[in-house]
């Protein structure tokens, strides 16, 4: 039996037994093999309905009654509490709405001033004033790996409250914190090389220092465990168009731990984050709890579509799907191993499953023209600036027999050039 | 004839001439008479359609393709474009993105920056790093009734960059200016009463003091000509869920004039605003144009959403708009002058059309629970604390009978009580 049938076979036996198996038919897909679920998810099928009845019937015919009776005005929490479990945190500390990029503003300004008010996450207090690093914590660090928007946000936030940024790779963290750290932005997992970092001892490190850490889990959440409460993390943003399957640009979270949130003092304070927004007070009384994450009024269209594709989260735990990337990854990079010309990629993914997320980064020439013939071939992955190409594997729709595939027509590919 | 068929014949006369009659059939409505529409925007028709084809088609089929092959990744400025003529800009000038409250933050942080790179916004220069008033300009006025929002976030955007906020009445501005302002931040349009801010003078008199002038034009875009070139207008806001139907909670948007664009300095620098933003590279490198404005990934399924509501404005002369704004609310004051009992309601919204925006706000006794019962009887406005009930008529879709029947039914909901 030659490599290729013999792998296929393996496929064949994978999928028969894989317990998510199922969770494919609730997705709009087709012949080709989508491996840029880290880029966009997929659509759940359920999904064009719920728009529909939220265009036509909650706009379209009851309109402004919708913000009380379609609860159009409570969605941003009420979606919260349903991405909180797939990240590990308890309900009433997520809010849904903005970008990542503005919740990774609003979350490390808020980190600064809550290190700037007691010089440590775990103490107590409240209030004080920022722009100046009057606590003597003068620096933030920040992943240098990081996918760009966070460092640059970072500068920003830095330039803002008066603190020098300073770029570190997520291993020089423990070494470089110091009584000077306030706050530390960190990627869960780098979005190149697709590589998992410690997010429970790396925060540890960060608290022991007396610093905040704020987590970034665009490539964690929905692919594996995060535990958000059980490590004690501060504050966490991310996005829901990737693992989370929210759709083009739907809006991002912000988690705050529940005993941070009287000290979450946003950049961002807009109506939304009122204690009373209908008072249309000229003084700000933040809400309390994590609605003081909100900003502006919040986008319903987007946000009631990701709603609706967190339903078919409903009873899959995210140990079942983590068990299913690990044996994904391993499998696709075993056939890579068996199909490709030796030489002619390396991964840059981890081999560890401690240190490895839910996609395959491969390092290639020619990169950029080997991603457009595979797409041409029904292999969806994408390129990664210069040289990487990227392939992730989203548990509730890609199966064994897809890796297989997309092994054997990168093989291919490579043996016609 | 008594007074009721009188005017209702008037207003059939009305409605008979009225040469954007035809456009209510380009919305979805029923036989409420809808004079909400300056909060949430009535549904166009074929929005529903374009959604569908956004979520089934471009998300479902094309999946990542879509940002390049459906014009997804430059949706905010060709959107922008398409606002701008409605708002007197040419194009180049505008980005759509992000709720009303983080343009206000982006564009009040912008305008501090350019005023304390050169201590007047008619001047050249650029650069120059901000948290203290080093050019001596260490206020910013803020319009003292303003939507609170645009306050709260003056607040945060006054502490971030090192200045004091005054808050003032509009008609207090010229008064306040002095070498001491950075930045002016003013509603173009009250929410509450309804009184439109002579924008061209209050420019000229920010300008004169060489200060940077910021407008939102959340209740006045789509209502009545702007002007923001003309008028020489540094900076402007707004939301599309009002007079552009955009839907709920759509996204805003952000005019930079175009030779303060070199100048514009975000605090929200995010990897949208990157002038390369696929070179995922480590420092910041702004963009030109407009395209500064943009901060995180676009949300597509409101954008789109939007884009097609912007489509009933093909043809439509904001002049024609503004003629038929006038004479509605001129109509409808005389119906409630006709119809309602004298002394159980006072016009909050100026008799001068140059001071009247598109809306009619009447203070009354238990306004609440007056617009409860006006709501159950068919005619939606709503309700501002304390004591105001809010018509806003859009002169795309509501007509003179609808005005004529608000005074009515207003009349008769009074008498009974």
């Amino acid at each position: 039996m030659s490599e290729f049938t013999e792998l296929a076979a393996k496929a064949e036996k994978l999928d028969a037994t894989d317990e998510l198996a199922g969770k494919r038919a609730e997705f709009v897909l087709d012949e080709v093999v989508y491996l840029d679920g880290n880029s966009l998810g997929a659509l759940p099928a359920n999904v064009p309905g719920r728009v529909e009845d939220v265009v036509l019937r909650q706009w379209g015919r009851m309109r402004i009654r919708s913000w009380d009776e379609s609860g159009w005005w409570t969605a941003p929490e009420r979606i919260g509490d349903r991405i909180a479990p797939l990240v590990g945190a308890a309900p009433g500390q997520i809010v849904v709405g903005d970008s990542t990029s503005v919740n990774v503003f609003k979350a490390l300004v808020a980190a600064v001033r809550i290190a700037e008010s007691t010089g440590s996450a775990a103490s107590t207090g409240s209030g004080g004033s920022t722009g100046s690093a009057g606590s003597g914590r003068d620096e933030i660090l920040v992943d240098a790996t990081t996918f760009p928007t966070d460092g640059y946000i970072a500068e920003s936030a830095a330039r803002m409250t008066g603190r020098t940024l300073r770029p570190v790779t997520p291993a020089e963290v423990p070494a470089a914190l110091s009584g000077r750290t306030a706050a530390v932005l960190l990627n869960h997992v780098d979005y190149r090389t697709g590589r998992l970092h410690d997010l429970p001892s790396l925060t540890a490190a960060v608290h022991a220092a007396g610093a905040v850490a704020v987590w970034d889990l665009c490539h964690s959440a929905g692919a594996l465990p995060v535990g958000l409460d059980e490590h004690g993390v501060d504050l966490a943003v991310g996005c829901t168009y990737k693992y989370l399957n929210g759709g083009p640009g739907s809006p991002a979270y912000l988690y705050v731990r529940r005993d941070l949130q009287d000290r979450f003092d946003s950049p961002l304070p807009g109506w939304n984050s009122h204690a009373e927004p209908f008072g249309m007070r000229p003084d700000f009384e933040p809400a309390s709890g994590a609605l003081r994450g909100r900003v502006g009024t919040p986008d319903i269209l987007s946000m009631l579509a990701l709603e609706a594709a967190l339903e078919v989260w409903d009873g899959v735990p995210i140990e079942a799907v983590r068990a299913k990337s690990l044996a994904l990854t391993d499998f696709f990079l075993e056939c890579v191993a068996a199909y490709v010309p030796k030489g002619r990629v390396e991964s840059v993914t981890p081999a560890p499953h401690a240190e490895r997320g839910s996609q395959v980064a491969l390092r290639c020439a020619d990169a950029g023209d080997v991603m457009k013939r595979l797409i041409e071939r029904g292999v969806v992955g994408d390129f990664r600036h210069p040289d990487v190409l990227r392939f992730g594997f989203t548990p509730l729709y890609v199966g064994f027999a897809d890796a297989e595939r997309a092994a054997r027509v990168l093989a291919e590919v490579l043996l016609r050039r």
